[in-house]
């Protein structure tokens, strides 16, 4: 059952679901399982190699949801390799991060007929719209993002003013909100499913999309809305305050899709949980480590959290919650992991997908630009 | 004759030459008339409009010397629409200053058999490397510049640590030396006629290529050199301690290349000199109106400053000498401004010409944007 939660306790859950997000005014959001025919829906993922559960629950799976039931719109799932050369990798790394992301994609059931997956690099529009844009967004608009900070590993109170930050600071972690502006807006998108920690960018974007039609007088771009989606937000196993995230130095807190059935069952076994008895509850404050499980479980089973605590009660002890984890994550990614595999070994095929992927994306951005060109006479 | 001069007149004679720019080492500059075979000459002008004087003898006068002389070189030479949309203009206004531009640039007798002429934003190309320089420049680097700070309409003590500056300030005002490193590199160019007011952006262009040959293990960017081309910096007619200028408030102060003979003759009658009697000399400090006259002679005739001097003492007075400089430029604009009337009139052969320099420039562009895209593992 679920406990009753203090104000800071919801405010802490809040890490725990994309869907508890709360923009400014409801018309700037819809829920998944309404959203309007003919919408265009755009998000994109960082080429960080093979996906874990965190990105699966947290996005993945919930694009392909999205798309499969959603005939009449159009979505743009993009891998955002240029969003991740804003920190260095070797090129051997970067190549391989990208080959292991378009085969996760796949891997996870996103179906190219239904949706356009593609590579934001092969999609030379990005940069230019980025570009406009740049030219349209004030300095202190992105100083004003939190996320820049967190890049450049600052504190949140620190800012552009400080010199070191400058020094150790390269411009693309500061301008790239302008260029994920224009990753959304290049599609015209209307929906965008983001979490908590993008609203603020997503909120940049709008301002840009209104600034650009007040200043031509047209009534070109969208607003883009929040889209809510059952997307979790899933946090680190052995340390449960923290995101999921492959960059943790603890292997154990990560779960790929690429994970043999032992290694989840060993990871999952190792999972920070608690000694409390009795019955099981989400509570995020109390129980970080069991409510992470039980968010895993709502996550794979589509069912609310509160149908997930009252299925679980029959489970004795945390061993047996572990174990009931462990095997819904390995039937979850058994074929998964398979395909991956497969795909991975296939990389004319990969190029192959990307290419296509990449001139349906073109076909809509390229027309889009044109337009855009058009409209502030660079035609 | 010559004056001798004090150490601030040659700070101050600095102004009225691009051969006297003095970069930090010697092996980082050519001189135009010692281009070494096979060289990949860069350089772009803004597309504000009809050129003026200033601009012709300031770069496209120079631009058609080096292209028709240098056979075995490349010489590639930009519209930079791109960053012209750093200030903001209506969409009539850039969409006609672009058919301007083009159309001076002709007019001037630059022959597109012997070089590129395309718009910037026509070559989707900057714009992607232009955002992977970005990813690479500290924000440190971006606030030492100086011009951006002048473009940002602050004074040069004022920074980035700013907030008023911030706010009013976009960020492409400030992220623009990025591009034009990423305008400069994209050609792999090896020389860039600058004058003094870009040497800071070329060295920050240079830091980048090196940074990229260094971070990547390759020699792929030559370090582009300053070209030291006979480019004069002329002087506003009404105020020559300024840069001749389309956006001075004085419309006398600025003769266009379609203006008529009347037109050129009034405005360079009004010019300020002095009242010094005697021989005519060139004396940056004392004599700047006079000076200035003197400069656009050289710059028409091709004879150095000492020979230009020499050349005009048999004028009796300031009428004889105005009259002398407006019949040279009548004479040098005479035919230009017929073929700049026809050429604006035929918008269609002016899209011609664009298309064939787009298809050109991005011939090379898109050969070595792949290049770069291979050595970063984005292929």
């Amino acid at each position: 059952m679920l406990c009753s939660r203090s104000t800071r306790a919801v405010a802490l859950a809040r890490r725990y679901s994309n869907v508890s997000s709360t923009p400014s005014t409801i018309q700037e959001l819809d829920r998944y399982d309404n959203l309007p025919q003919n919408s265009r829906v755009f998000s994109m993922i960082q080429p960080t190699g093979r996906i874990h559960l965190g990105n699966y629950l947290g996005a993945v799976k919930s694009w392909r949801t999205l798309s499969n039931s959603n005939p009449t719109s159009r979505f743009i799932f993009g891998i955002a390799d240029l969003h991740a050369f804003t920190s260095f990798k070797p090129a051997s790394e970067l190549k391989e991060n990208r080959y292991q992301a378009i085969a996760s994609l796949l891997a996870s059931g996103l179906d190219t007929s239904k949706c356009i997956l593609y590579f934001q690099s092969a999609v030379p529009e990005h940069s230019e719209l980025s570009w406009f844009l740049t030219c349209m967004t004030s300095m202190g608009q992105l100083n004003r993002m939190t996320q820049w900070k967190s890049k450049a590993q600052q504190s949140q109170t620190s800012s552009i003013t400080d010199e070191k930050v400058m020094e150790s600071t390269k411009a693309g972690v500061f301008c790239y909100p302008a260029l994920q502006a224009a990753d959304i807006l290049l599609y015209r998108s209307t929906h965008v499913p983001v979490g908590d920690d993008q609203s603020q960018h997503l909120e940049l974007c709008r301002n840009l999309a209104k600034l650009f039609n007040n200043t031509y007088g047209v009534d070109y771009f969208p607003l883009p809305k929040t889209l809510l989606t059952p997307a979790k937000k899933i946090l680190s196993l052995k340390n449960p305050e923290k995101k999921m995230s492959k960059s943790d130095p603890v292997q154990a807190s990560c779960v790929y899709v690429t994970d043999s059935p032992e290694q989840i069952q060993s990871k999952i076994r190792k999972a920070t949980t608690d000694s409390i008895q009795g019955d099981w509850s989400f509570d995020p404050v109390e129980r970080p480590g069991v409510s992470n499980l039980i968010n895993i479980i709502s996550g794979l089973t589509n069912e609310s959290i509160e149908e997930t605590v009252a299925s679980v009660q029959h489970l004795k002890d945390h061993k047996g919650l572990k174990d009931y984890v462990s095997e819904l994550i390995i039937n979850e990614f058994s074929d998964k992991r398979q395909l991956y595999d497969e795909l991975l070994k296939n990389k004319d095929y990969l190029d192959h997908v990307c290419k296509e992927g990449r001139d349906s994306a073109r076909e809509v951005a390229s027309k889009n630009l044109g337009e855009i060109k058009s409209i502030v006479g660079m035609d």
